[in-house]
């Protein structure tokens, strides 16, 4: 029997995982990523190619039993253009949204999913009504391009907002809002519309990047699960969705706010590898190929710590029980995630033991 | 950094297996494998060659961090010429004994481990001696070669001695012992010496092959683990072994006695991917890589179901829940391992419940 083709578009690590996960069930993968070093070329064919570019697009697809996406930074026209030649999952429709913060804060406003307020900014000259409008302090974004924390600006007061200058790109003010921590939701929904939710996951960022994640959150209660599951069927319906989607949340005072999506499995879902029934991988795998969904329930409490930059001693790692290393074989720079560690274990308390002695050797 | 390299005598699905833990830590893999399909290639380099082939074997070692093997028939010799180019672990030494039962039996009466009465039987002539010292029922078993069943006959009565034409390999006569069940103990030990121990599994095999294993095995006491522990140390010492060594055990009326082992990764461990806090490939390379090892706590209670000649439906497997599909991507074949299925859960009962439905689904 021929194993069904998945091709990913994108090599880093979430394809490297994704391949982990569905090479046991009999899958086989190919990449597409603009670099020859591309990780997840180690397992599966690598075209290496501009993600937009039509030819290598082709070469993907063509003869895939299913086009999917790692990065959500995709160009929607070429996801487009592949699904000329394979199913493409998640439908476009998600990158056009998860591409532009202003599609994406009207989608929740449509949705009645509360979130911070914000106003459009077409240029420069529609800055200062826009802060008037969502009242300061307030963030500036991109409306396109920004990732883990780039391409935004803080404005406290007016003499923030006076000082910008030579911000030409269309952007959305949007106000800081307070909250209490970072949450964010994991979800699945298949080709049948069957949706489910892994528990809500908190984090934590240092510099814009996501540094750790306890899952399940700490305290977490039916009502915030189910309000956070709420939100993410919203958006999966809205979408037409099929595949794993990630939505990042600010809790204050028992209430969620939505802060923004990812059509795609997503870092603060790395611990259902060890710590759920079926890891967020292989989920998404099955949603993307039309199998049946697996059971998205946590198997006792984990925590997972980003290695940013620079990899821990690897023995430190390997000696803490139920410490679980992830190496994705990348050449070390600043900023960038070359790994993770996820700790499991049967209780909230022995999880927070754990991920203290991890965070202490994580540089 | 440069990855370590694990070079792995045998491309089949333990080869693909201990590459499936092996990534994810950083390592990458080199198979030397007969057939150009071997399931492991999709994991990394494959030489293909014959595992004794001299020249094939110095293709695979040279530069290799390690060199291991996921297959007990690999000839002794050729493990021993690799040694000259990398590390060989386990020790060849391993694979003199498990290659010839007259050796292996003679292991466990020089340790002092409890194992039904044998006699050699250097050719036919030696024979009728032989069953009168170790008594009827018993079975002849070829010293070397035998795998899965194959190479043995069992003789009930005289007559059955009697009919034996043409056996001229050396073997031995053993007698049938009474037992209970059939269990088989893995262990783990590292180039320090630190040794761990998984839970003892239960198995049940069918025409030789190996079925169904449950981890931990049912009604496990600790006096019984303690004794399946006491085993496996005494040849992890005697062998100064290093990686994981399966020993097939019978339970009768509580006591253990020594059926053969397997140096290498085993059948009845792959219940340890999902269900131990650490696999038992992921600790095999951390123990012939010098790593530390990890974990070998159980996680909850798993029953693992070999696929043999067929792979059951698909989606039928996918919706039991806890349930982990593990696909060789073999061609089928009648007596052929294809793949198995794991399942996972938080007590005895629930995990024997989610097997049942498995087994039902599995031809």
């Amino acid at each position: 029997m021929e194993s069904p083709i998945v091709s990913v578009l994108g090599g880093g690590q979430l394809g490297r995982m994704l391949a982990l996960a569905g090479i046991p069930l009999g899958l086989e993968f190919r990449f597409l990523d603009p670099s020859a070093d591309a990780t997840a070329g180690a397992l599966g064919s690598l075209v290496v190619g501009d993600l937009g570019d039509r030819d290598a697009l082709a070469e993907i697809a063509r003869g895939a039993t299913v086009v999917t996406y790692e990065w959500e930074g995709v160009p929607a026209d070429g996801a487009r253009a592949a699904a000329a030649l394979a199913p493409v999952r998640p439908d476009p429709r998600a990158l056009d949204v998860a591409q532009d913060r202003l599609d994406e804060k009207q989608t929740f406003e449509r949705l009645g999913i509360d979130r911070a307020r914000f106003q459009p900014v077409d240029d420069r000259s529609g800055l200062d009504e826009a802060v008037r409008a969502t009242g300061l302090p307030a963030i500036l974004k991109t409306r396109r391009g920004g990732y883990d924390g780039k391409g935004q600006r803080r404005l406290d007061q007016a003499a923030d907002v006076a000082a910008v200058d030579g911000w030409d790109d269309p952007s959305i003010v949007e106000a800081v809002v307070l909250f209490d921590r970072e949450l964010s939701v994991l979800a699945v929904r298949g080709l049948d519309g069957d949706t489910r939710c892994y528990p809500l996951v908190e984090n934590e960022h240092r510099g814009g990047i996501l540094r750790v994640s306890r899952a399940p959150a700490p305290e977490l209660t039916a009502d915030l699960q189910a309000a956070g599951e709420a939100i993410a069927a919203k958006l999966l319906d809205d979408l037409d969705y099929v595949g794993v989607l990630a939505v990042e949340l600010f809790e204050h005072d028992g209430k969620l706010l939505a802060n923004e999506i990812a059509p795609r499995v997503h870092n603060s879902g790395h611990w259902t590898i060890e710590g759920a029934d079926t890891s967020q991988f292989e989920n998404h795998l099955r949603a993307v190929l039309g199998w049946p969904l697996g059971s998205t329930a946590p198997r006792g409490h984990s925590a997972m710590v980003n290695c940013i930059g620079t990899m821990p001693e690897r023995d430190a790692v390997l000696r803490i029980p139920g410490a679980h290393l992830h190496d994705y074989e990348k050449s070390p720079r600043a900023g960038r995630k070359l790994g993770h560690i996820t700790v499991t274990a049967g209780t909230a308390e022995e999880r927070d033991e754990r991920l203290a002695e991890v965070v202490q050797i994580v540089p």
